[in-house]
């Protein structure tokens, strides 16, 4: 049994990690709720009794085994904090994904890499889960050569705040009021745009090649995961109207041999996490209404593609908050638990 | 001043033929509304006047000149109809697009190929007019070898009725009701999956190849509209809960050599048609809540793509009724009286 600390316990992929814990028995002996200050005080009710959300500090990580951050710029400041008073943190932030020292891990993609944790073991983003659940089976087979990805990314990835405004947004604009917009596209900034019956191409911050920030995760966190320096990955991350399942069109270009889609299918359902929904002719295919609340990513509209010697298309689905975020990091401290790496 | 003829006019895209013939002043005569047997009879006020829909049958081409046909089944039965009966038929469905007799055209593309007619002028796919305004300009500086494409369409690209299903879908949706799916993906088929905060990737009928008709018809119609059998195109067509405008995520690669963004900017900014949006400092980049009822075909988030030589991503978004539909075929039109072609 462990003492465990969620950090960020009030937003959306923290609440997550409560119902995931209960729904998994994961074996836990004191839990701490941590927030920033804003959210200290709060009750919360969990398996019958009422937690207190406690203000992150120094001393908060006394006694800690696991700490599970949700994510966020809090991560930066406290993962060396709980490092140094003895927890492993898992962190779900983009701080420490791209540090050498820090394993960055998808438990059924690269789960040798968290043996060589410092302390610090990062979550990748979640559209990178999602997409690399998809390639790691079809990698194994023949090596890829360059991915071409477009994403369907639901409100969930922006937090609890972005999922509220989707609603009364779309409640506005049926009722014909005025829509206001106040999340959407990052919080931080001074513009926003409504996100209801819209399409935001803009998630994360702009970098000087133009690409976003969650554009360029796709493409270094694929790299790092799959210890493949020469994969190339080009990403176009979109916003859409969708609560909490991300879908992505992921085009790939093998490097040496194609996958016929029978191979392709049975490669992936196979793999761990991942079902194979592609009956096109009774109308099968993922779709993010169905996969939300659930933990595996979900695969269909597998096609060769022919327009280059190697080619495949395909549509992958996964519910953002669970296998996106806070089902792969409890999925990494029930590995360090399993392998009594802790 | 000529004799006009609208079959479907009861639909979404007949609807605009009205509203653009009015906008654009176009020199009609006398004006016929045509329908389905179910449609008949229903009365339409336009421009101070009432019609009555007829039923379209033998007789109703008797002296039109151009006849605007939206779309549907029965463009396939009345096209040989009108033209027999002296008409010019712009036909909007998919039934005579890939025949090598009729012209299938984009005006800003490829005009020229109007003049070649036989009576029926095809209207591309929506998806393909939009993304083809975009490609057009790119391609005449540098050649296109390959086009990886996911589109983000509207609702309306399944008719009208599609766009009221979004709206009560939604409404269910936030009232805790029941929701119930009755059109989409496709009205003729025996299973309906609902769209509010949903993606269905599957637009028209599957093919024995694993891809829809809808991406199919991005890939016959790119080449036969380019005139060029030897650029290739690989399609993801999904429908999203926006209502009216569709969006493209377009990778392209060039063959010989590539194209600097500013440069690029610049190509697009010239075409007829096109506006570029294209401004991430800014936060300025198209979305389909802003384009709709737009003429224009906006394209932004141009990015140079490094995973092969000569790269390219762009985000292209544009009104499906209006360019993708009724306009483009209402600029046929145009096209024909301007050159004295009837």
């Amino acid at each position: 049994m462990y003492n465990i600390a969620i950090l960020g316990a009030t937003g959306a992929v923290g609440q997550e990690f409560l119902r995931l814990i209960e729904e998994r028995n994961f074996p836990f002996k004191n839990l701490k709720l941590l927030a920033s200050k804003r959210s200290a005080g709060k009750k919360i009710a969990f398996m019958g009794k009422e937690y207190t959300v406690e203000e992150a500090n120094e001393a908060a990580f006394h006694d800690v085994d696991i700490a599970l951050f949700a994510g966020g710029s809090i991560s930066k400041v406290f993962a060396p904090v709980a490092v140094a008073a003895g927890a492993i943190v898992i962190d779900n932030s983009s701080a420490f994904r791209l540090d050498p020292k820090v394993p960055l891990v998808v438990p059924e993609v690269n789960p040798q890499d968290i043996k060589k944790h410092q302390g610090i073991i990062a979550n990748p983003n979640c559209s990178t889960i999602i997409m690399l659940m998809a390639l790691k089976p079809l990698y194994d087979y023949a090596k890829i050569k360059r991915v071409v990805v477009s994403t369907y990314q639901a409100v969930s990835g922006a937090g609890r705040e972005a999922m509220e405004e989707l609603t009364y947004q779309t409640k506005a604009e049926l009722q014909g009021d005025k829509v206001e917009a106040k999340i959407l596209p990052c919080q931080s900034l001074d513009k926003h745009y409504p996100i209801a019956f819209n399409l935001i191409p803009h998630i994360d911050a702009f970098q000087d090649n133009l690409y976003t920030k969650e554009e360029m995760k796709m493409v270094y966190e694929t790299q790092k995961i799959l210890h493949d320096d020469e994969i190339r990955v080009t990403a176009t991350t979109v916003r859409v109207p969708v609560y909490r399942s991300h879908s992505e069109s992921i085009n790939i270009e093998f490097c040496d041999k194609g996958i016929a889609v029978p191979v392709a299918r049975q490669l992936l359902g196979r793999f761990p996490g991942v079902i194979v929904q592609d009956d096109p002719e009774h109308m099968n295919y993922p779709m993010p209404i169905y996969t939300s609340d659930k933990d595996d990513i979900y695969v269909g509209r597998i096609r060769e593609d022919n327009t280059v010697p190697y080619g495949m298309n395909l549509w992958t689905v996964g519910d953002q908050i669970r296998k996106g975020a806070a089902l792969n990091a409890l999925q990494i401290a029930e590995y360090l638990i399993k392998n009594k790496m802790i």
